[in-house]
């Protein structure tokens, strides 16, 4: 391997570039509004709302131990649907809002450098009961679903996304987080890549524990065509792009 | 902002990289057999065991839906020291082995991308019972804890190498996790370093949610002195270094 280009690739890893950076010139220090919490809401279109939270806990439950201990990457899965109370679960357990501060803060389930919270949530839907195949995007201040669209042969078109991992066809869903990187570039400017994909991690490890509390498994993908995912959600693949995947199905018996 | 810039930097997110990789030349695919799971241990040092785990979780457990629900950044620690038995579930939780499959693949507690786990876990260790202050490393694959060295003035020096996040210096014990590149490099060339930097953050969700089993809090920490926090714990900054941290402390009452 050339030693250069990996020394250039290692950088990023480190956080040297916070040195370099004249944070009085990000646009949060210039007193530019901070970006919007979510991504609008299409004027008319119609939102799914999920089950209210209290109720979709009866779904399952695990203790913590538990969860961490038996978790595993799992690729195989069988053809139980998932129900809108686990999706509602697993949705509030990635990106779920506890407390709306004001118009550009919101605390989540998950912590984001600087609060900031980069992500918005595709589903591919194959197999939940009461919603048509399609992708959809989460809306975590409603916890709510809006339907995006339906591409025809939807599993043949994730598959040959992710490479052939074939595993996106046969899930139930596949969660698909994009990064919008304004949103935390507008506070850390240069600093803010590191920290959206530090933060993508931990989005998906709660969904890896919430799987565990519902009969659930996920193996998340990192190897993906990068113009192909963004086609498949119909995101343009500049201000906002795919960032990580985690297909999920319940577990074989 | 520059937009050329910004857009090198976003590159990173993105999985354009793996079209380019010619993997046939990757160490792993040239027979080249993989790094070790876990740094060597010195000849001769003495290593301190760590409680079992079945003993350990008596120290607290949690559901899952409480721990998730209840999660919060937590900068502000009571003086009560943090138990061995309590030490021993957040190593677990973050990093601890399922199971050892060969001399370079071990399952562990959180997943990993090729199961590469290009991560060692050093404490700064500065109120935990039956612990001298000082810098710790953990192993893994012994579930056991390898006394490294004890710096003068610890609180200050961290609390310095935080960038004057004096936190650092309240916390019964700082969580310090060094990426050594080569062993994601050694399967994925190039496209090895986005999912380091994933990998780091299921690391760090597992320890939030720990954190709230035994009434502990942290808060992650993405900002730090590159050369003083690898100089703190005693790595070449090269091969192995700092790549994100947090402290950790019991809740104030």
């Amino acid at each position: 391997m050339n030693k250069q280009l990996i020394d250039h690739y290692r950088e990023f890893l480190k956080d040297n570039i916070r040195q370099r950076i004249d944070f009085s010139q990000t646009d949060q220090n210039r007193r530019i509004p901070p970006p919007p919490l979510e991504k609008p809401i299409p004027e008319g279109a119609e939102t799914i709302p999920l089950p209210p939270l209290e109720k979709a806990k009866l779904a399952g439950n695990i203790d913590l131990w538990s969860a961490i201990g038996q978790r595993e990457s799992c690729r195989f899965y069988s053809d139980e649907p998932l129900s809108l109370d686990e999706l509602s679960l697993l949705l509030w357990a990635t990106q779920g809002v506890r407390l709306k501060l004001d118009a550009g803060h919101a605390l989540r389930t998950v912590p984001s450098a600087g609060c900031r919270h980069a992500f918005e949530t595709y589903l591919c839907v194959l197999n939940v009961k009461g919603l048509e195949k399609g992708i959809y995007r989460y809306l975590p201040l409603e916890h709510a679903l809006l339907f995006s669209h339906a591409p025809d042969q939807l599993e043949q078109s994730i598959v040959q996304a992710t490479l052939g991992q074939r595993f996106t066809g046969d899930a139930a869903v596949t969660f698909i987080w994009t990064a919008l990187p304004y949103r935390m570039e507008w506070r850390y400017g240069l600093a803010a890549h590191k920290v959206i994909a530090l933060d993508a991690g931990h989005v998906c490890q709660n969904l890896y524990l919430a799987c565990e509390a519902i009969g659930a498994g996920t193996c998340a993908i990192a190897a993906y065509h990068q113009d192909g995912m963004d086609e498949l959600i119909d995101v343009d693949g500049k201000e906002e792009f795919t960032i990580y995947l985690a297909p999920v199905g319940k577990k074989e018996a």
